[in-house]
């Protein structure tokens, strides 16, 4: 398999694209994606001072590097959970990180508000996690005066969350999956720069530029099984999960009301749909 | 396996709802699901007349015998699209249906309108029924003083339509997914008395009540699966497909916004999440 850009050796074949790439055309396809992405979005301005939540996984550090790449104003943060060896090799990644990538990292530990995930049982673990990730992003960000914290999350997990939220009932949240979500009163902007990307166009980026990152799993990690359906329904139909994302931020347009001129019945358009067919299938047996 | 209910032998176990059930019991369950799902989504209100639209296939089928079961005031209307052999079987499997369920039959021909769906190009012949169902359902109940047209849609057409709907961008139909659709202008409204329920209930029911329907298959039937994808996830996660379809029904609620009395930041409640972790797992350690 060839290049499609330059002839060299392929190392990848992108289905939502249909197009094989080197390592090197990757990396610049990659960054081309990104940029349009966070442009068609509207997910940064010019300006604005980012504070990029980091774990040391492939997703956040693969957004932290892009965005140095694309030239933002960016500084990491990372919260150490308290999660015995894994908290200590995902802070390892992010150090390395933050010196390659000549970034100011911030380091806020759960323990220094009381606690840790180690002390929850681990029925609650995540929810207790999510919730300690987002009250301190928030409020790091505010304190220190970032226009927006940006997050690692990838197309697969805006899918998931989208369709679980529907089958939980949860749809208050639906507004949260957008790519950028304003600040309102002590709410800072979030957006979510790798929107568009997938976890292994992340993982392909991170490898080819060696980006540090960790592929440990965090002990606490979720069945998996949401995740699972979301890659078969790609495997099956290939663009899912680009289009349904793409799908999510799409306005909801009202119908403009019109009749047709023919039979007088409601239409989008001056003749209707039913019309057009009659004419077309009438004339072709005449 | 015996019938949760009366100790029969069951005929089946239905994995929503966690209970096995003989051929009578599983009737009279039937018949309250669609009756509570129908008063709990308001979908219709007595005294209205009904057009059901049927096609002679098991899901229309069960939607019409039910209807007339639980006292509604409903008419059938069968639209022949002159698919050859496949409409003669669906018409006789109608006129089958009326016949035993004492109702009266509208029938429609395509034909009548210039041509049929046997006109139509292959690539198109899916559209086009689409097109001239919606189109005669609606203006033969207008035309003919009824006030809502029911189809027989089931939970899985609801989810399949949803989440194609998101991934092709078409959000302008999402409203035409719920299970009442108000008319206006010259639009008669639609509803899904079975919206709740799934292929697999409906079939049961039919054969249980011994209510005419063919197996037939349409020849030009589309591929399988976005159906199959469905039923996948179904098999991982029992409930989803009954979960999100009340998920879409539930209105979207907007935050309240208070400030935690303990650190000040935004919350839902008097006390913020992150706060009520801390009060838990500080106490827990001391």
């Amino acid at each position: 398999m060839k290049c499609k850009k330059c002839g060299k050796n392929a190392i990848t074949y992108l289905k939502p694209y249909r197009i094989a790439l080197c390592k090197d055309c990757y990396v610049d396809f990659y960054k081309n994606l990104v940029r349009r992405s966070i442009n068609r979005f509207k997910i940064l301005k010019r300006g604005e001072r980012i504070l990029a939540s980091v774990s040391g996984g492939k997703d956040s550090s693969a957004m932290a590097s892009i965005l140095k790449e694309l030239g933002y104003d960016v500084e990491l943060l990372y919260i150490d959970l308290g999660i015995g060896e894994y908290s200590k090799v995902s802070e390892k990644a992010v150090r390395d990180l933050a010196r390659d990538l000549d970034l100011d990292l911030n380091v806020v530990r759960l323990k220094d508000y009381g606690f840790t995930i180690s002390d929850v049982e681990i029925s609650k673990v995540c929810s207790a996690c999510g919730i300690s990730k987002r009250y301190i992003m928030n409020r790091f960000a505010r304190e220190n005066d970032f226009d927006v914290v940006a997050t690692g999350h990838t197309a697969e997990d805006v899918v998931v969350f989208y369709i679980k939220n529907i089958a939980s009932g949860s749809k208050v949240w639906a507004e949260k999956l957008l790519p950028r979500v304003e600040g309102f009163d002590k709410f800072v902007t979030k957006v979510k720069p790798l929107y568009e990307m997938s976890e292994k166009e992340n993982l392909l980026y991170v490898i080819c530029k060696e980006i540090p990152h960790t592929l440990e799993e965090c002990p606490h990690a979720p069945n998996p099984d949401w995740k699972e359906i979301v890659y078969e329904i790609e495997r099956r139909k290939p663009g899912f999960v680009k289009n349904f994302v793409r799908g999510i931020v799409k306005e909801e347009k009202p119908m403009k009301i019109m009749h047709c001129k023919i039979c007088g019945e409601v239409s989008s358009g001056e003749v209707c749909a039913f019309c057009k067919l009659r004419m077309k299938y009438c004339r072709s047996k005449a």
